[in-house]
């Protein structure tokens, strides 16, 4: 790590992200444009990711299973909207085993095409019905201009992929799997979200309805941190997808989809990051607590190295790290372990030995605020309330950012004015061509349409017409 | 699954296994040449083996990260072995959104070259080694003619990459690996295997040494269920892997990598099913136990109802299936099951809630001999005994067979008449033209030179040169 401090959070906001991932280890740039190398820390957070969404997943009745990374170019058209959607980004692989293929094979974009094609084969009656399936695996999107976590053209996440034999339960499925995102962001990664209906124009491709939860950096632009669709009949007519009912009719299935990827990872920084670097949510966090042992010399070291002992056994049910280190200095190491954002700090030296005590540092408070001095037979409580304590704070630092950042403007100045630094949550037409004017205006989007409105309606913020829901417009990664 | 019956395991064992695969739902075929969709059982399956390595993998101190599937088509060139070794079975990607690609991108048969060029970037100390990275992914080699799990383009796999400073610390991690895949497949899995290094010709392309875990299928083929390879300097020469010792003078790294793939769901089916269907081990089987309630009308069902839900609660900390299914008769359920392979089930009729029994069947004993009736207070016990009882008892069984079918030939014509039905163990001169001359007239190739040799010498069983290890030979998947 160098020794160098990074840019300004506040000044530089992007510079600041770009260093941080890389001096954090969380990521670095491969070789081949666009894809990025997820280095053993930022991997050890999605695994705590997957770990938080996977127990979910399979408590509400889903299974892990594996599809194809490549996918036959003739797949992706036989959807319209999906093939005009994908088309620009794809990877094509014409070459195999040595020989030019008849057909092209795309890698995977997504694998709705791929799954449709199965799910024909597999589906048969209604007692096949529903298919509960998710996939852990990775995607190509080609993109010129890298970010990573947030922009790359390999990226990883899960993909979620049902049938269902009605409307109402394709629906019901679409909505638990948005809140299942909502309560991971929320109760897991400590970052507050908007739940809401995508706009028409921004609705996943051949989705019939898609949803979203969008969440603010802190910088105010929003990331949209998950997606729900309902694919309707869209999937299942494009890959005769059938069952036979009950009454032994033919019926066509509704799908859905959905998937949440590493770039959460990059909304875990930028909700939480400060000018030191990471500060990682504990639930999250690779190591919860560090401790870090201080002595000058061999006598020191001994009877220092003896406490970390014991305070390691009595830590033992919470993720910790002993920095052992020779040859840097504790500063060094309390540098190292705020870049990293790891949430608790335990220092420990001759003078907390001798006094039975550890001193206790949190990564969201910096400086004399949040140190203290706890008795070592009180440490494991004692960090178990904290590591809570900041759960909760990291949470609600970021729904009061939020809120200050959030305007109702009620004239297009205002709106427009708003969305400098900020959200604006505003009555909205619902047209296109309304949306795109914005858009041109202001390069704020519409982010989505929240599931939670007020009664009654209003007027729409550009054009004046009529409006019956309040959209939530910003500028987004 | 379809009623009627699967192919004799003994009068057709390769039929015997295409449709096993895809009737026990473990995988399928899939729209593209050569791949293959993992349904939800056979991952469940796949996910067990992977937390068993995965603990044995952090706890010896390495950690997991995550490396591009595309990579640059000059960086397999660096080492001259290793482009040799893959460049027929490579994946090519030449387009890329909607351009052609200046320098086209191999989708990664494996990744030694990108882990290379990301090592020679990160290591710069004695300070930074050793570095004990694995990826859990998929690869791809082209293949054209599949066999799911054993032979297909894509497949899921582990590969681990280390770097070292020392040629001592890389072959320690080497045979470390090893045998961390041994201890898996005999004490998790249940599948014996002979540990030993891979004759030159059979090597890994751009090893120094490749060392493998070879285990004896039900036909008595062998396949190679695990690889460990120490690659010297090869690679950190190719890709200037280097770091300055403690004397501040550059030297170069010592690389390993070793793998585990799918195929090795291939050799759990091939060395425990039988004529039935599938056969898990209970320590890896996704269900180590299934229920089936037996009644003819409402009321038994309320009451074997009532005997089912506490047997749930008592039988917790296995995982466990209760086969509610309606519409299909017990002794459907009885088939299915074992097809699937579940290790134990439990049988529970109004008569046995009568008495306050449960009637127990073992996968692996068909007939009245597997079949035991014991009291409801004491199942829980009762079966945590019996699965230990099968687990020990499938490697017992497996390990008898592998003896049986392993011979020490000690003339030319009883090798090959050896080779027929079995493996044979027998000294070996070491020389490539006598392996190549072995392996026209017998289909055979030298498996491995097990590590476990006995003292003194003798002469080769084809040239009778003098020989001073002994090898196994035998026709392999």
């Amino acid at each position: 790590m160098s020794e160098d401090r990074l840019p300004s959070r506040s000044e530089n906001f992007a510079e600041w992200y770009n260093q941080l991932v890389v001096r954090a280890e969380l990521a670095d740039y491969a070789p081949v444009r666009g894809c990025m190398v997820v280095r053993p820390y930022g991997w050890a957070l999605w695994e705590n990711i997957q770990a938080a969404l996977d127990q979910r997943f399979k408590a509400t009745g889903h299974v892990n299973a594996a599809f194809p990374m490549l996918i036959p170019m003739s797949f992706l058209e036989k959807e319209k909207a999906h093939v005009e959607g994908f088309s620009p980004e794809l990877a094509v692989v014409t070459i195999g085993g040595g020989e030019k293929l008849e057909e092209p094979l795309v890698v995977r974009p997504t694998s709705e095409t791929i799954i449709g094609h199965m799910y024909a084969k597999w589906i048969k009656s209604y007692r096949d019905l529903p298919v509960l399936i998710n996939l852990w695996n990775s995607v190509l999107r080609w993109e010129m201009r890298t970010k990573l976590f947030l922009r790359t053209t390999e990226f990883y996440w899960q993909e979620g992929h049902t049938a269902h034999a009605t409307a109402e339960e394709a629906q019901a499925e679409t909505m638990q799997m948005l809140e299942i995102y909502a309560d991971f962001a929320e109760n897991v990664a400590a970052v507050p979200v908007v739940r809401g209906r995508k706009s028409e124009s921004e609705k996943f491709a051949g989705a019939l309805r898609s949803y979203s939860i969008e969440a603010m950096m802190g910088d105010t632009r929003a990331l949209q941190a998950g997606t729900s669709h309902n694919l309707g009949e869209n999937f299942a007519r494009a890959f005769e997808i059938r069952y036979l009912d009950p009454a032994n009719t033919l019926q066509y299935c509704w799908t859905t989809s959905w998937g949440l990827s590493t770039r959460f990872i990059g909304a875990i920084i930028m909700v939480h990051g400060d000018d030191q670097g990471l500060i990682l949510p504990p639930r999250l966090a690779p190591h919860q607590v560090v401790i870090v042992p201080i002595h000058k010399n061999e006598q020191e070291k001994a009877v220092v190295g003896e406490a970390v002992e014991k305070l390691e056994a009595q830590l033992a049910r919470f993720r910790l790290k002993v920095d052992r280190r020779e040859g840097v200095t504790p500063g060094f190491k309390f540098n190292d372990w705020e870049m990293r954002g790891v949430p608790l700090r335990l220092e420990i030296g001759p003078k907390d030995v001798a006094q039975g005590t550890v001193t206790l540092a949190r990564r969201d408070r910096p400086g004399k605020e949040g140190k203290q001095s706890v008795p070592v037979e009180g440490a494991a409580q004692a960090v178990g309330d904290q590591l809570e304590a900041m759960q909760a704070s990291l949470f609600q630092r970021a729904l009061e950012f939020r809120t200050a950042h959030t305007h109702q403007p009620t004239t297009y100045d205002d709106f427009k004015q708003a969305l400098e630094a900020g959200w604006a949550d505003v009555w909205w037409c619902g047209r296109g061509d309304c949306e795109a004017a914005i858009k041109e205006d202001t390069k704020a989007t519409t982010r989505n349409i929240p599931l939670d409105q007020p009664s009654g309606g209003g007027t729409c913020i550009r054009c004046g017409a009529s409006a019956s829901e309040r959209a939530i417009f910003a500028r987004a990664y």
